[in-house]
């Protein structure tokens, strides 16, 4: 009876109940708007190649907050797709983590959404895998069949062969673990694409949210000289500061773009940032961006991750001005790995950046503090 | 008396031609609109490192008819930014060409338009010299001082210390030459900056003008393995088939937008291009050539020369498709090094790309010839 | 009694043959040296994920030469890594190719030797899949343990799951997807490290084997304006030149490499290869060829494939003419891919490369034919 | 009477003085081995775009050593290719420095060695001016034509027109921007031609000299993950330490090779660096770094400034491990531009790095302090 269709979960959740058998408590969302309920799902008997994961912290995204307004998103889904675990129990014959380490009841995991199938053209030829739409979605995918317990905001998670996941290096507190998989693998895939940030580079990010200040930390590490960062609310800008951003720009006070574009003008002698970064999702910021972006410079768009049509974007400027315009999705393992090890060097109290946590029963909140733009970056903490 | 302002041309002319001197007759824009007028210009004293060029073949650019029509365009000016002239006289001291061979009396030479000045942010940071705005502008500046003679649609050009213009190689023809100098040139620095064509690759071009065709001929040579051209009218599609486009796509036959990336992705097995060209200048062509990309390909933005302010663009498609978008302008020396070279391999009766030839008294007649779409490369022939 | 152990053959298929199970045949290496000597193996039960391929053509590499001499090549060996075959039979549940295509009992598909693991450092970090060590190499890995057909000198080769290989398109001959197998896909992993050729590029060649062959075949279709070939045989540089080779250089005329790199510089205006190709192998070739490269230019090692240890070269050439130098070992499926797509444009006749064919109990012939350079490509074709 | 040669000095300097015009000092090379004489030079009469400058900081390069002692050095010689000075006179016209700056007297300026010609096949279409031939080279060529101060071994040096030199921020001090001249900028455009640092790389740097130590400040500035370095003697590891190698290596510990690159894989999971840097000009310098390096790694060749002839190299691990090699030289106003800025970020007391200073007249005591390794960076102070 393991592994059954979640159905009416209340009763099948008594009747499992009824035989003894451990199981997982999920929030699952059931609606778009609906409170998230709290449902209880089978522990699965695992296959080989298997792994069972006791959830410990799950970033509640913003994508998240998206998907639960969303009425095409499929009932019943588990959110969350940015993951720290720890190994509950593994299926036979052992499974190792993306980069060949042998995995051990007991380690601690870092683990993203999708992955990706290895074998379409978007895989093999196009080599992006992170666009590929075959593979299990982890807290993106309806909970319809096996894998049922594909998503972050439960207790357990049941991951199948092949999950791409990262063991955690010893030296990585849980707290820089889930930071790298909330963001900054993020925009470690997207700083690779438009060829890293050389020596003396100036680098604008548009957004103070989790993405934007994730820019600000990579673009840090990354040894870009002068940082400017744009957005709001002024406590997230504050936190922009303290991680180091050289200066800020609030739309609050500099509302027209027109006037925030030629506040960056003047704050690069008139060149213009050598890498833009799009973290905001904004209805303007593209073309603002582009505006802001120096002769040859490069210009990364993370933050256009939800269809909202097309805007008013000036191809012009891209063809004068020569520039270099980079769409980034998403990670591979390989900057899960670069994000990890990248966090080692990032010392800040990590409370001034994840700054609400909730219980797993109280994940609805969580996605409300996440779209009050309450949180700088809210989890699901057990 | 040499050098002098052209003031009342006529008159001066005369006054000129009075005094005995060898002058040179120019095509000059007086005015929006207006026909161009025929003036006699002085010929210079070659100060060290100039040449005089005498001129055999110029193209007419859909940049000079837009520059014709333009009332901000400054007067007087004389067009003409594709040149291939004969060396006529050389300053004392000679001259070498942009790499470097020295330059002889009667050597066969071509040259664009802008010189960059090679000491500005542009020209030196960020190294994209041909977005310099300070160099000499050949063709696109007034000639209201010395050097007068700076625009092809004249009989002579005085070409200042370091000019980049490049000896014609004796294997390659003059029609080969003017060829190279216009397209060729900049697909090559575009094809350049989207780090080339693969194995296997289809390149779709949007756009059947000189600048489309001119990506057809580079992406052929370059050993696209799938070309498919979008434009109009039959005529141009039909010399696209020629140069070697395994299909083409008339914007006169589906007029709809939907449609034509409908049929890419129907010809390109629901993938889209490797590689997609814009060189239309069309308002609706980027989001479309976006749409036709395929995840992870590139687009390359050639056509929007001409500033005509925002278009609807959909920046979820670069981001979730993870597009690599690039603007290009002009090209430097080596792009014209390597196009001239590349035209050796390049067999087609030039006079099917080549339509329209005009004498130098006839050159409102050869813009018009452009404007109305009647040629598919009209150039000044003397 | 399926998938048993070869274990002392005769006997082993004899018993087999008793029990009316259909076998296949196949060359076995024994030892360093030693006539392959003709086994039967038995068929395999297929798994789910498994396929089950009839041999076609299989390429006699220079590598099978080498592991055949080599006492330390483990026994008993299938050799085999280039191959073409029919789908016999497939495990249940289906199995798709490389890029999704659905596969059919009967479709032709091609395969090369080693299936990258997918999960270790290699693979996932440093993401040189072809350099990884610990997937199932197919042609070079001893058939000690399931599956056993691991080769193409047989008539049945055992794909097991995950094993990448590629649907042959219709359009492409049989022959044509060998020459992909053989050194073309090679070639264009070389080809993509480098970043390609550029409109205008001399690609000097070391070497006139089937490496050698295929980078010229793909330099030519990639669009290299000049191409020149060093080695030998006389009959070899002759099939260069038919390919489009526009120089050749003789190593036996020119036996002293000074005089190459003289040669070479007077082909190339002194100025040496835009791209150096090293597909010889031989002792002296790197130093010879890091001197044949331009200034800034680009050299490509493919032909040292075996290990005999250093050789003199002068880092001062690289550092001094800032040369990049790429090593590149065998080829992804996205290489194989494009090489199967390029093979479209090349028309060449095939008989004039793939000179000697071999059955498969003329194994050891087709080996001694590799080793005495009788033949160009030489290939066991049943 | 001005920029007469300097022919017979003494009497020279004699008569000039006598005339009451200023002069300048500077340190001459006049043959190997034989201390640097003290030779008195007329100032010039700048031409327009000329510039005069007062020394003031020069470095003294392990490269002027080797000039010192070579018999092919053409004399008289001044060296000095790693300056500061400060503007003193402007030829008329005014002069504008390499990204377009107004220069003004008073200004001070950082300046390095060779003005590439621009108009050459290795600066057009090679495009690496640092490997041109042609233009001038300030502190490398012989001061037989004007202009003859031509080195920063000197109270002046007489810029002619094109000098690239660049204008150095006020924010920037002298002993930062000689810093960003010695070294800084070579490993700038170094990393530039690697494709950078990427966010958790581990870099291996082997040689500490001022080259060695440059690449491990950019390298921390990058933001590597992980710093080592290899070379000697104590003092030149400790302030490795101190800047931020995580591990150093001593050779004089260490002395065989084959154990150096134990210890470092050792040190590197078994993996080898992402990028190792050769800054040592070692003999076996390359094959070893060679083997340090990772399967997919980058190699990059600094050190070899000085032709020694070939080294025992393997090829076979270029191949196998798919490594990328390049060789860099020099530097670009770019680099230069760039190498400046990234100094605001370099909190380090400098006397540990310039740990010798001398006067224009102990100049060749200077020459003994870096031949004998007792300085880490030595200057010229006036």
């Amino acid at each position: 009876m393991y592994d059954s269709p979640p159905g009416t979960h209340l009763t099948l959740g008594s009747r499992l109940g009824s035989m003894g058998l451990v199981k997982s408590k999920a929030a699952v969302f059931v609606g778009a708007g609906k409170p998230l309920e709290l449902w209880d799902f089978d522990l699965p008997n695992l296959e080989a190649g298997e792994l069972l994961v006791r959830m410990n912290v799950t970033g509640i995204c913003g994508t998240d907050v998206h998907r639960w307004h969303n009425n095409k998103t499929p009932t019943p889904m588990i959110f969350g797709h940015e993951n720290v675990g720890i190994i509950e129990k593994i299926g036979k014959g052992g499974v190792a983590d993306a980069i060949g380490n042998e995995l051990l009841e007991g380690d601690r995991v870092v683990f993203g959404g999708r992955m990706p199938c290895g074998r379409c053209y978007i895989c093999t030829v196009a080599q992006e895998p992170t666009s590929c739409e075959h593979g299990l979605s982890y807290g993106a995918s309806a909970s319809t069949e096996r894998p049922f317990l594909r998503g972050g905001f439960a207790n357990y998670v049941h991951l199948v062969q092949h999950a791409k996941i990262t063991k955690i290096p010893d030296e990585i507190s849980t707290e820089k673990a889930i930071l790298a998989v909330i963001g900054n693998r993020t925009l470690i895939q997207g700083f690779e694409k438009v060829g890293g940030i050389q020596a003396g580079d100036t680098v604008v990010i548009q957004g103070s949210g989790p993405i934007g200040l994730a820019a600000l930390i990579q673009a840090k590490l990354a040894g870009a000289m002068r940082l400017i960062i744009i957005g709001a609310p002024q406590e997230r800008l504050e936190v922009a500061r303290q991680i180091g951003a050289n200066e800020t720009v609030s739309i609050e006070e500099l509302h027209d773009p027109d006037k925030r574009v030629s506040r960056i003008m003047e704050l690069t002698e008139g060149n213009g940032g050598d890498l833009v970064v799009e973290a905001s999702g904004g209805p303007t910021a593209v073309e603002e961006g582009i505006r802001m972006t120096r002769v040859g410079g490069k210009y990364l768009i993370i933050g256009q991750a939800t269809d909202y049509g097309p805007r008013a974007i000036n191809p012009y400027h891209i063809a004068r001005r020569q520039l270099r315009v980079f769409g980034s999705w998403a990670a591979q393992p390989v900057h899960l790995y670069r994000a990890l090890r990248s966090m080692e060097k990032f010392d800040f109290p990590m409370n001034r950046l994840v700054t609400h946590r909730f219980s797993l029963a109280d994940a609805t909140k969580g996605l409300e503090s996440v779209e009050n733009l309450e949180s700088i970056i809210a989890v699901i903490e057990q």
